[in-house]
């Protein structure tokens, strides 16, 4: 083994599943006829923005990308020379040089905005509120900049839902009525409203560009179930490091919240909390090891948990086997159901001392 | 501005202050004749090893170190040539090289370990387990440890607490015995019990090395308060965005969770559960501006939060000023006080795109 492979051993792992992604982007960006871009903001969702970009920007339609600030949009630009770069949070003042240099769109979100790309020629994007009041010109500011002169070459028209995940919720058709309007005064640039979700209210609401996020690696922004054809891109195993025989009575981990009530056969694994996904403490949690579903138990340490593998089904565990803590049978959902946190706060949670593996077909 | 500046300029800002590591270090040292390790594992719970850990190396008596398996080990080593550095998690058949070559210290946590460590000179540590049951030598394997052979230089005998930060749990005075009927036996070891919290159990507890963590980082451990001497070392600002006024009745972020009670002005800071630390969605959080403290409104975005600047005393609040998230104002404390989370899972769950500022006299 080379230093290299020792030192990938002896990390738990994050496999990336590029292929899958390719699918979730084919299988959403099939539901319009609308263009379709990727959220590539927070490193990918956690996942890895270096690897998931250019899988995304080489082997589908996709040539759009959204990151939330000028770092993450200069790293970008740095990967894929070629692609269209919108940056959410804004246009700031000392910062106008190095959009225009490495021509990265800003998204303008106030008036003082406007006047910062005024004149500039390259083009920009707008976001105009509809009532999330986070990003975006309010109701008042966007009367006044239809009522104002300047010089703007704007490409994007967009907005952001406050629920899409709620399909009957009347919030989202409010919202659509206001884009219209906004979108209408200005139609030579593209619309754009849908995040994942949105993409399932329907064609009314999908204008010439959707931007999915969360659903491109395959986690849920909220729906009753996750739509056909996008699926999880991603699992984390961990490796046991030790195998213990406790005997009746004896406890595992800080402050002893599990005592074995039999004797009992733990096994230790290498993540822990600050291996992220994993608020484990003092809940139900499971992860999956040799065809079957083990439990979680005691303590969630920082760089280990333990897990019971009493059972005689677990006889052929042993140390060094790899033990499933997020993917095809530990679920998202089921961690989610579990837990405080959502899928979201799961995937953004996602530690970085994971060996890192990402599979393409070539 | 350089494109660094600008890059540095557009992300929250993480500031660890080296200096007060350094002072708590030395506290902790000071409270035992005992000489004192830094544990740095999980990126120094969060904050950066690789400026902590040569900060302590270089500027204390600190020339041991502890990390959690042998990739933080290599890259401590290519830091610092000339410390003693500890693996926790054990010793495994591909890795033996490694940590022969690199000088890295095993400790070694059961019998299998010890036949792939015996003759090979270096020293090792062992964990004898005394009732937490995560890594180390049962009573059994550790009694045949004593009943065989060996050609091992074992420098450090080690335990762990189960929960040291509770002073009069009997657990603590029961662990205390059995590692003291092991450390006898290898008089030739140093012994090492405390961890931060165990400490302050007093010198029985004490032997030859400590090995705190937390405390190094000004985090709380779980006792009653902070002791004399240890203090919070780092901060997180962030950076508002935009500045929005919002009539009655108007709702902030996803899911409409907050509404304004009253004609509202309302800041977008440019950190959210993405940069970790904020598991602030749907409860009573604070940040600190201008002199004084501002409630978070609304649910937290991946990569914002809205705080209510409403009160006449914020008027000079505008865009482009620094936000206390977490500091001297919005300690530890009073973040875990509102958080399902402690100071160890929001310190190790600090995100990765601030921008790292490390201060530390010349």
């Amino acid at each position: 083994m080379t230093v290299a492979d020792v030192l990938n051993d002896a990390s738990a792992q994050l496999h990336v599943d590029l292929e899958t992604i390719i699918d979730n982007y084919n299988t959403l960006n099939a539901q319009s006829n609308a263009a379709c871009a990727a959220v590539v903001k927070a490193d990918a969702y956690g996942l890895g923005m270096e690897k998931i970009a250019p899988a995304l920007f080489h082997h589908t339609e996709c040539n759009t990308f959204f990151v939330a600030n000028l770092v993450e949009a200069v790293k970008l630009r740095s990967i894929l020379k070629g692609a269209k770069i919108y940056v959410f949070n804004g246009l700031f003042e000392d910062h106008v040089d190095i959009y225009l240099k490495q021509n990265i769109t800003p998204i303008l979100n106030d008036p003082n905005q406007i006047q910062l790309w005024n004149n500039k020629n390259q083009p920009c994007g707008i976001h105009f509120d509809t009532g999330i009041n986070r990003l975006g010109f309010s109701d008042k500011q966007t009367e006044e900049f239809f009522n104002s002169k300047h010089n703007l070459n704007i490409d994007l028209v967009l907005s952001h839902f406050i629920q899409s995940e709620i399909p009957n919720h009347p919030s989202n058709e409010i919202q659509l009525d206001q884009f219209m309007r906004v979108r209408y005064q200005l139609p030579n640039a593209k619309a754009s409203l849908c995040n994942s979700a949105g993409i399932y209210l329907g064609e009314d609401y999908h204008f010439d560009l959707l931007r999915p996020g969360i659903m491109l690696y395959g986690g849920n922004p909220g729906l009753p179930k996750r739509p056909v054809g996008i699926t999880q891109a991603f699992e984390i195993k961990a490796k046991i490091l030790q195998i213990r025989e406790l005997e009746v009575g004896m406890s595992v981990g800080y402050n002893s919240l599990w005592t074995a009530p039999e004797k009992s056969r733990i096994a230790i694994l290498n993540v822990g909390y600050a291996d992220g996904t994993l608020k484990t403490s003092d809940r139900n949690s499971f992860v999956y090891i040799d065809g079957h579903i083990a439990k979680v138990v005691g303590k969630t340490s920082m760089d280990m948990i333990a897990i019971d593998i009493t059972d005689a089904k677990f006889d052929k565990v042993t140390v060094n086997n790899f033990v499933e803590i997020l993917g095809s049978n530990i679920t998202l959902e089921m961690v989610a159901e579990n837990s405080t946190l959502g899928h979201y706060e799961l995937m953004t949670g996602i530690g970085r001392r994971y060996n890192k593996i990402y599979n393409l077909r070539a």
